[in-house]
C-alpha cells in the first residue's frame, strides 16, 4: 500500500537530456576548427565530473564547464566571441520551452486524485522551479523538493522530514543511479522508466538479479495501472 | 510569543559579502588595462540584474555575469587566459572557508535550547548546503530552506508548509529587502542586523516611520535578550 508517489522531473516528466544533447552538438561544432583529436565530448564530461563537487548539477554548472573545456582544448586560443556563444547557449537552454513527455498530464492528474504526489529533482533551484511553473503541473504536487544530489542519505532525510514510512513510498524516475537504487536501498519501492537518452554519469549497469526491488516500465502511461495493483 | 526563529545565513551567520567584494576588486584589477572609463563595477551590477531572472543568485550566476561583463567591456578583446582567471576566482569563492560572525556559535546554541530554529537562505543549493555543513551549525537547525528568492509569497508558503502562525514566527537577517520587509508584510516579526557591507541590490532605503514592525540590533549577540523579552 502506497501513500506517497514521488516523481523525478527531468527526462521523467519532461524532456531534458535532448536539450543537453543539442547543446553538446553545438559546442562540438563551435570547437571543431580547433579540435586536436581528443574528443570534445569526453573532455567536457571529464571537466564536468571534476567540477561536480564545486558546482553541482544544472545548466549554470554545465556552462561553466563548457567554458573551461573550451579554454583547455584550444590551448587558450578560443575567442571571446566564442565564449559569448557558449553563454548564449546557456540562456537558450534556460529559456527552452518545457516539453512534457507523452501522457504525463493525464497520468499526473489521475494519480493526484488518489495519492500524495511529490516532485524530487536535482539541478539549479531557480531553473527547476520555473520549469515546474511553466509545465503547468505545479498544482498537482503536494511537496516539491529540489536537492543538490540524490543519495540514500538525501532520500532518508526526505522521508523523515515528511514522516513517510519507506514501505509507503514509491519513487518514479528515469535514472537507476539517482531515482531507483538509493530508494530501493531504503526499503522503499521504485519504478524505473528509461529515457531514450541517458547522460553517461547516470548510466549505471542494470543489476543482473531477477528482482532488485524495482520494476521497469516502458513509459509513464503504464504507471497508474501498476500502482493500482499495489493497493 | 515566538515558536520559530528563522535566520538568514550569508552576512547574518557568516561573512559573505566581503568575499564578493574581494572578488569584485580582483575582477576590476583584471580588466583595468582594458577599462574605457565606464565603471566595471557598475557594468557588472547591470549584467547581474539583467541575468537575475535566468540565473538567480549565487556564485555560479555571479561568475557567468563576470565573464559576460568582461567580454562586453573589452569589446571582445579579453583573453582566454583571463576568462580562466575568472573561473579560478569562482572556485576560490566556492572553496573559501566559512567564517562565522562574532558570537554566532554561542547565540545559536543558546536559542536552539528554547526555540525551533530554521535557516532560510537564497543562492546556489550545493554551495549553501556545503557552507552550512562546514559551519558546524547544521545540527541546530530543525529546518533548512534554500530558496530561489525571498519574496512575500515565498515566506507565506514556508509558513504554510511548516504550519507556523505568522505571529509566532521571527525572522532575523541583514537584508531589509529579503529578510525583513516581506516578513513584516505577513504580520510576522523581524529583526534586522545590518552588515557593514550591503550589496546594492539588497540596499533599500530604510523606511522612515518610527515603527515598521521590526527592530534593528547592532549585532547578533543581542538577539537572545531581545527574544527573551518577547516571551
Amino acid at each position: 500500500m502506497i501513500d506517497v508517489i514521488a516523481l523525478d522531473a527531468d527526462d521523467t516528466l519532461w524532456h531534458n537530456e535532448t536539450l543537453y544533447s543539442i547543446t553538446q552538438k553545438r559546442f562540438r561544432d563551435l570547437l571543431a576548427r580547433y579540435d586536436q583529436g581528443y574528443g570534445t565530448q569526453q573532455a567536457l564530461y571529464e571537466t564536468e565530473m571534476q567540477n561536480l563537487e564545486y558546482y553541482g548539477y544544472g545548466i549554470k554548472s554545465f556552462t561553466l564547464s563548457m567554458i573551461e573545456t573550451a579554454i583547455k582544448l584550444t590551448g587558450g586560443r578560443i575567442l571571446a566571441s566564442e565564449v559569448q556563444e557558449i553563454l548564449d547557449l546557456a540562456k537558450e537552454m534556460l529559456n527552452a520551452p518545457v516539453q512534457l513527455m507523452d501522457q504525463v498530464e493525464e497520468v499526473i492528474h489521475e494519480l493526484a486524485a488518489s495519492y500524495r504526489l511529490m516532485l524530487i529533482t536535482k539541478g539549479d533551484l531557480l531553473d527547476q522551479e520555473t520549469k515546474l511553473a511553466r509545465s503547468g503541473l505545479g498544482g498537482y504536487f503536494r511537496h516539491v523538493e529540489i536537492v543538490a544530489a540524490k543519495s540514500v542519505e538525501v532520500y532518508a532525510s526526505l522521508l523523515e522530514k515528511h514522516q513517510i514510512p519507506p514501505e509507503r513510498f514509491l519513487m518514479v524516475g528515469n535514472s537507476l543511479r539517482s531515482d531507483v537504487l538509493p530508494v530501493v536501498a531504503l526499503g522503499a519501492q521504485a519504478v524505473h522508466i528509461p529515457y531514450p537518452l541517458t547522460w553517461v554519469h547516470e548510466d549505471v549497469q542494470t543489476p543482473k538479479a531477477p528482482s532488485m526491488g524495482y520494476v521497469e516500465l516502458k513509459h509513464i502511461g503504464l504507471l497508474p495501472k501498476y500502482v493500482e495493483r499495489l493497493r
